[in-house]
């Protein structure tokens, strides 16, 4: 017989669990952001066998503390400004317990009638939140889901525009590599790898250029481009637009946009992977305008609405074109219900088969929290994030180099400091390249003695093909106090960079 | 301010929540398999709309026993025999609830070492465990990694082969609809979603016969095939073994596919999403053979292994080329550790960017368990099958219709049993057809019968072109009583079968 953990002893070790994860956020300030070991290090201290017999679960429990707890990047840490951010929540994370409890696997309705039901009610509530076009909504045509993450979003939205240009040869026969997509230079990778595994390769992106002052995709140019493919013969399909860039938060111009791919037949999804969370605000809502252009349109709770990853939120504004596209039904998947047609197989509105009861989590944060809560949050993020682009515009040293509609400010030294250069307002002279070259090292030099700190953590991007610093704020636990305290640690970084002589 | 969750409320209401599950697993043997609600009952039970305001914890957990249980398919319950098992275990929850509590996105090493690390060594473990050659393991030139989904599994390995025959062609400039792709008659429908997927359509999968004994996929004709489509200017690019069918867990013949893979040089993956735990016992690593030849692998140990969905091991015998295959790296996710080519980002290994720290549930079930728990899981499993088959062997009216070396049992009612036919030993007369769907529809109608017990759940599938049941044994908590009850409650239902005279 096997050892398997009855209800009795899971009750005992659970309640350890949740006590641990209790003091682990309660002690998150005061662990560095970053783990410091070097490549290998957790792994090492692994046993390169697994155990032959069973181990009592105190020692595995106990072992979190020391073997992974030091290798861990602390994605919850109030000091954790990198990236976007990926926030959970207690709720989320209970809501999460139970999915793994119940354990459904909810590929058909069948297989799981509440799995499938309240996800299509959470993706209608979330709808209702965001205030997004009655199309997208289950009791119209349309219909959410939740998928992993926006790549994959993005990912099944080109499969069915593809679907839908190849007039139903797409199944069948394979793509055409004739397609073209097109996103702004700001798009995200994702766009690239979706072309690349729906068979299309990476030439089959456009990058559209943006506006140098917004770095929003610039209406003109995409009308240019997809008019410049259709002469060359290719069939422009798919634009995928962005609400909050993952390098700066820029926001394309969706009216315009959308306008254009109704003109040309183009499927346009739109991506707010991140700044999808804003719009359950109404003085945020302006950044969602024109989704009534929108063929499909995703965002990921997972990143600001406190759903621990992964809970991507997808809509189509028609699920027929979607399950056409993605709809295979062997034999031993068939049953009565599916036969029906009265109910949704979620199988078929995404790349794998099996899928778990992510939507108790969304369900248990949007209970706990209510709009007003949710909203409170958002609000939370962008005001602090106003407050630190202020100290930055404040500071002579510095500058703002992009909008900050949401949560993250993007910002960086200027010429001149740290950097031997005593600036130079119109930067043209025959050494601006080098000069350039000795700003962008100063700029990552800040950021690495910042992150070595261990207080906080910051990423980076280009902007204007220059090195940047982002700061994006998100955490619950994250308030005023720890932003101060990030530019306090980047201001005396900047004091005590060397002087360089180029 | 949002009204966040306290590491103090969560402590409370997390033990609230380990409680109910420990409660609802006690629970299972007295609830229905299977939910009677008709589609809507769920959602019907949600409001419209989303809270404005916050709701109480316990009103929360309060509305599971009553919105959502009676909504759902109790996978975990000791007579769901539907399907594979999706099973999952004490140590499987608490080490995903700990991966949610840390809420770590270990997209690259750098954003969680722990996270990267865990990972590795846990697939290097689970190699050992399975006995797989060297070459999968990361001490060498291979490495696993963790997938959602089988489906997935088969995704990648097709992308990397398309990689792989298209000389470098295929990440520029897409893919070539004359790739073909081979997998038996009753390969599973996520190879067909691949090429899909990938761009290759339905058309560019063969389905290759199978020995009509064992449903094996027969080598003489993949060879045939493979000829037949190289004459034809085509280019055979993959094979998909399967090592446990979905439909009766054949065994294909790896080690004559692999030389025959390996003769035309094509990429060769062998999927035993269901049955590779099997492999953890040494007297049924028999059905593994031939795993030398193979490019890539998988198993779930989301299926029979005590590890809850999603969980996927995923392993090749290259990470370099599937590095290649899917690496895209923008500016923002450029890191130190990344360019010093001594660490894994996983992200390069799978569809999507972001991942979660699933490797934490397979520590803590690989250490509870022990080798010898695992193993003794999977003996209970077998041989609560083969306990299964004899019975249905003794009766008469029965007939066992494919080989069963897991825990899979496929059988069915004979000719002549419910549907007023006497049976036809040679079964070569003029009336054979009708009889075949006299025969279908009584087997049909017993599933219906002993399903709506709700004390156990049984699916079909089709073998020989009838229907057939299948039977699966997974569940922890399933022993040999509940197993009897399904016997007895099918006897039962056959006894009480209408006599029909067609």
């Amino acid at each position: 017989m096997a050892n398997h953990m009855t209800p009795d002893e899971f009750r005992r070790h659970g309640h350890a669990v949740v006590d641990w994860i209790a003091d682990y956020w309660s002690s998150l300030d005061q662990r560095p952001v970053l783990p410091t070991d070097p490549p290998g290090s957790v792994a090492a201290r692994l046993p390169a066998r697994p155990p032959e017999r069973g181990e009592e679960f105190d020692r595995i429990l106990a072992d979190l503390e020391t073997v992974v707890a030091p290798g861990v990047t602390h994605w919850q840490h109030p000091g954790y400004f990198g990236y976007f951010p990926a926030n959970t929540s207690g709720p989320s994370v209970l809501g999460d317990l139970v999915s793994a409890g119940l354990g459904v696997q909810g590929m058909l309705w069948s297989t799981g009638p509440a799995c499938t039901e309240v996800e299509t009610v959470m993706l209608d509530w979330l709808a209702e939140l965001l205030d997004l076009p009655d199309r997208f909504r289950s009791t119209g045509r349309g219909g959410g889901v939740i998928q992993d993450s926006a790549s994959s979003a993005t990912l099944v939205a080109v499969l069915v525009a593809l679907h839908r240009a190849g007039g139903g040869r797409w199944r069948e026969h394979g793509v055409e590599r004739r397609h073209r997509i097109y996103t702004s230079t700001q798009g995200h990778s994702s766009i690239e790898k979706a072309a690349r595994i729906a068979g299309l390769g990476d030439e089959a992106v456009r990058t559209v250029e943006v506006d140098p002052g917004t770095l929003a995709m610039d209406p003109a140019a995409l009308r240019a481009a997809i008019g410049a493919d259709r002469a060359a013969g290719l069939v422009p399909t798919a634009v995928v637009a962005t609400i909050g860039t993952t390098s700066t938060t820029a926001v394309d111009p969706v009216p315009a946009i959308g306008e254009i791919c109704q003109e040309y037949g183009v499927w346009l999804h739109v991506d707010a992977a991140y700044a999808g969370s804003a719009a359950i605000c109404p003085e945020l809502r302006y950044t969602h305008a024109g989704l009534s252009y929108a063929d499909s349109y995703c965002f990921d709770p997972h990143k600001w609405l406190l759903t621990g990853f992964d809970c991507d939120a997808f809509w189509v504004a028609d699920r027929a074109e979607l399950i056409e596209a993605l709809s295979i039904l062997p034999e031993y998947l068939r049953n009565a219900a599916t036969e029906s047609g009265a109910v949704i197989d979620y199988r078929d509105w995404q790349v794998p088969l099996g899928r778990r009861f992510r939507s108790l989590k969304l369900w248990f944060v949007l209970r706990w929290y209510g709009a007003e809560g949710l909203r409170a949050h958002v609000r939370t993020g962008v005001a602090l994030a106003d407050r630190f682009a202020g100290w930055v515009r404040a500071d002579e040293r510095f500058e703002v180099v992009a909008p900050h509609p949401f949560s993250l400010v993007c910002f960086r030294l200027r010429a001149g400091t740290g950097t031997g250069d005593t600036g130079d307002p119109d930067g043209r002279d025959a050494d601006v390249s080098g000069r350039d070259a000795d700003v962008d090292r100063a700029n990552a030099e800040l950021l690495d003695r910042v992150n070595g700190t261990g207080r906080v953590y910051l990423t980076h991007t280009r902007v204007d093909e220059r090195h940047t610093l982002r700061l994006a704020v998100g955490s619950p636990y994250t308030r005023e106090e720890h932003v101060a305290e990030a530019w306090r640690l980047i201001t005396e970084a900047a004091t005590a960079l060397p002087v360089r002589r180029s």
